[in-house]
């Protein structure tokens, strides 16, 4: 009997144990809006993506001369170049550079999940990709919800079911995890109308309020590009699958 | 306007926010088995009931005389005069008795939940009389799922969602938090076939595997009493609702 490989999920950073996915693929999903983000701008030509975790990494690049898309909590930085909608990832503004990027929630976990085999970065915008690439590789697979705040959030709650769902529609992976089956079932409710789902979730009412969220609609678009970012030496870099 | 009372849920003890929860009541739920077994130990009469988080602490007791319910991992303690299947606090052993009560999970929440303005004991055995109790109470409300080592679980979720559907039935509460959200559409698709759902839950196979599932469907009886066990000077005592 050939062992299949192990799926599980992971609602936020402060469930996240690293020891437990040594080797594993960690995929990094924080819809709204960095891996979205992310996918767009390795989709308009990138050539790549430096995360850093704290504010003040990210001003240091700044007066190095690089590109930075930094916010908190929504709100571009005052010395940052722009902000984490995916819109502000246009092919005039990023098409050839490197962006160091530091946001509330999804860059730090990037650094926790260190340990991983591979730290891949997922969103529907790149799903079909990624779920194709994941299948090639031989290795059990954690999927990294960012929430908010170390909390649990709807929102990459249902990417992380429906990325589940493609996975083990295969015969090559199982689950024995209670997060990836609540996940599945969360998904199967949402999928029929993804905005209308998401209309409850608290990431929809903050970025309404703060008249940030006219970029939601094409964060829930499934495949729009074919780039996986995968961080390589601490860099996310795109890999095409 | 009248201010609506706050309602959330956690997941896990990882992510509990104690800070945040001050004076509020926190409801632990842990119905694989502790909390269940706590509500049938003071419907079969038990006085109060210690709950104790280490193993030596409850050895400590055992040491002076308490009678001690005590498990890891489903297994019952050498030392203990039994674990923590509902069906061994029966009247002939627990009418009257004070009972030190430690187990895997459950126990040491109640610790943890120790700035909380009440702290009860939640399971479907009790679901009316708890929700009945909350009711009467100006207070915002937590719903503090177990889980399973720091881990999410499907049974503390989708009771979580049926006390949080009951609350959210009167105009009382309001709930701006994913986790509640979440938990209540699982607990949706859940209700018509609660056995049924929690077939695919990890301790649900835990429990068979181990021979300790015979009292499952017991677990999943709403309304076996009326009884609210409440945490008062660090000891469960029993109220009626």
């Amino acid at each position: 009997m050939i062992r299949k490989r192990n799926l599980e999920t992971c609602f936020s950073p402060a469930l996240y144990e690293p020891e437990r996915h040594e080797g594993s693929i960690v995929v990094i999903i924080d819809i709204l809006r960095a891996t979205s983000a992310i996918c767009t701008a390795f989709e308009n030509g990138s050539e790549s993506i430096i995360p850093v975790a704290t504010v003040s990494e990210a001003k240091a690049y700044k007066e190095k001369g690089y590109l930075v898309a930094a916010e908190r909590d929504g709100y571009v930085l005052d010395f940052a170049d722009f902000g984490n909608s995916p819109f502000n990832f246009t092919p005039e503004k990023v098409s050839g550079r490197t962006i160091v990027y530091s946001t509330t929630n999804g860059t730090g976990i990037i650094k926790m999940a260190a340990s991983a085999g591979y730290i891949v970065i997922g969103s529907f915008l790149n799903i079909s990709a990624l779920t194709g690439w994941i299948s090639e590789q031989e290795k059990n697979v954690v999927l990294f919800c960012a929430g908010w705040k170390n909390r649990f959030n709807l929102e990459d709650t249902i990417c992380a079911g429906a990325v589940a769902e493609r996975l083990l529609e295969s015969s090559l992976y199982s689950t024995i995890c209670d997060s990836t089956l609540a996940a599945m079932d969360l998904w199967t409710l949402a999928k029929s109308d993804i905005p209308g789902y998401i209309e409850k979730a608290a990431q929809r009412s903050r970025l309404r309020d703060k008249k940030l969220d006219e970029c939601i609609q094409f964060c829930l678009t499934a495949d729009y590009t074919r780039k996986v970012p995968i961080v390589k030496n601490g860099i996310l870099v795109s890999m095409v699958s």
